[in-house]
């Protein structure tokens, strides 16, 4: 079988392994597609090297079908579309004994910290494996784990109908939030500088604004009469996002950081006390948003045709990484694994 | 009747004023204490000039009589124990219209945009008046708009029994928040640099460190096998206090912000992400927090003798003020406007 290894900084390459048997409990699956995410990137940049050893299979975004089933396990046959859930919490932490598992001290996330999705032959725990609808394509299926941790952060966010909704930065994480959120109802509108991303955010009838040429804060007043937004959501990553997020919201607002934030941030507390603010930090999600995902990516909900803007075969995998490094141009790119494809 | 006047920066001055008549609504109390908080310290270093006109006065924490009843004013007889919330809402703006009205953005609060309670006869909407139980010692009783804020900072923290709680700065209202904390059945830590503010704390049983001897984090991980604290609470108005807040929670940690930050400051942000933390800025108070604040200062969960440092008469207010703003060696200070008092 076919799969992808990071050797180092820039250095990806595509090599032939021998297809790791289910053990028990376990399910082999023939991967059909797999998505590249920021956090792919930062291991092609050489930043996450801490955690992610020499010769490591990466990727997490992915849709496939069974090709066998390990001993004790039930439920499944080959050839049954599927997507993997590639947290595996540690069950013994602080966070998992409060409940809060998803976001594990100790998380085993697959395609970080153990073999991940990029291989044509992926054998995982059968826990972490969820179906899919039959009738579901495959490469729109690979959009799933971004899709979920959208759900998780609207989900986070409260979001309820009728609410106006700020959303701050427009990368495939920040589209997709203002997608699920305009689908629970919410009066979207979308922070983004990047021409290219707007423009996919608006085939897809999204708002969206440049904040270097619109006042966004002055905007949202005039919406909202005044009052300001219920929810924003900080994707950006950036200092000049966390003051847009803040300064946008109405009384007892809420600030989903959504966003990671390298170094500290100086935050208006002044404007927390004042409102009576909230912020909440959202990261990953837990196994009702995967399924949320899954429902909303087959229903339709996601526009998964405008979001996948190339599928690559596994050969031109880093040409993907250089063209979404790159940034303009290109939304969500893929991998097609299928038999044959490339 | 007698009054202080706020005539500007570090003066203060005793005044012989004519009582104002209840008109239609109002009622006129007979003002038996005052408090002097924070606000008023604000006020007095001519930081407030803005809000607060010449001869202003001043003054909102308070207890008092009914005096005298105005014309359309029901269920009140002349020397019933009352207090005042001293917050007016305008029932216009976006935070009234948004069933926010406690922290309304046109709020006339009583005591910096119109009259306050130092004086000995106080003349004030009937709506805003609280009845006091019979038995609930006058002195005591001027505390209870402190313990409001501190009821709905305690709220607003969402703290359960059983949990983990710092509170971070032992003023008064570090103090009380820390009461009221316990009273809720957490268990509670208080950090305060100052000496004296840590022995108040302690005589009245709240476990008080000193951050530049403890190392906060490490006890409070020690304390919670590892875990964290539930909630934190910033009431020191420190960039070092935000930090502490925010190091010692737990996953899903929720960090109340109480204090007032006049600039930005530095938020680790990451953690907010990684752990999935919250922020909820508090201010004020709603009718209900007074309501419960009424009963736990009646009921002598507020320790009330072991927090009044002192009682003044109305001649010693300037006193009272320079002894506050110094510091050390006092917690509450109150003014005795009591009929033959001074
Ligand atoms: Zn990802
Ligand atoms: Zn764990
Ligand atoms: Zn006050
Ligand atoms: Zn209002």
């Amino acid at each position: 079988m076919t799969a992808v290894v990071y050797r180092g900084a820039r250095d990806l390459a595509v090599v032939d392994r021998a297809p790791e048997p289910p053990g028990p409990g376990q399910l082999r699956i023939a991967v059909a597609y797999t998505g590249i995410c920021g956090t792919d990137l930062h291991i092609f940049h050489g930043d996450m090297d801490a955690r992610v050893g020499a010769s490591a299979v990466i990727g997490h975004e992915m849709s496939g079908r069974i090709a066998a089933v390990g001993a004790g396990v039930s439920g499944w046959t080959v050839g049954q579309p599927v997507t993997v859930m590639p947290t595996r919490r540690c069950g013994r932490c602080a966070a998992c004994r409060g409940g809060n598992s998803h976001i594990c001290h100790a998380m085993d996330f697959l395609g970080i910290d153990s073999p991940g999705a990029m291989q044509s032959s992926w054998t995982v725990p059968a826990d972490l494996v969820l179906a899919l609808p039959d009738d579901l394509p495959l490469d729109h299926a690979a959009l799933v784990e971004p899709v979920a941790v959208a759900v998780h952060d609207v989900r986070r966010g409260r979001v309820a109908a009728g609410e106006q909704v700020v959303v701050v930065g427009g990368g495939p994480v920040g589209v997709l939030v203002s997608v699920v959120a305009r689908a629970a109802g919410a009066r979207v509108l979308l922070v983004e500088p990047d021409a290219f991303r707007r423009s996919v955010a608006q085939r897809i009838g999204i708002e969206a604004h440049d904040p270097g040429t619109t006042d966004v804060v002055a905007l949202v007043e005039e919406r909202t009469g005044g009052a300001g937004a219920d929810v924003a959501f900080e994707v950006s990553g950036s200092a000049a996002g966390v003051g847009t997020a803040v300064d946008v919201l109405t009384t007892r607002g809420r600030l989903v950081m959504v966003a990671i934030h390298p170094q500290p941030r100086p935050v208006n507390l002044h404007r927390f006390f004042w409102r009576e603010l909230e912020l909440l930090g959202a990261r990953l999600y837990q196994r009702g948003d995967v399924t949320e995902a899954i429902r909303l990516v087959a229903a339709g909900v996601v526009p998964a045709e405008e979001l996948i803007s190339r599928v690559l075969p596994v050969a031109g995998v880093t040409d993907a990484f250089t063209a979404l490094e790159g940034g303009g141009g290109v939304m969500k790119v893929l991998l097609d694994w299928r038999e044959g494809a490339g």
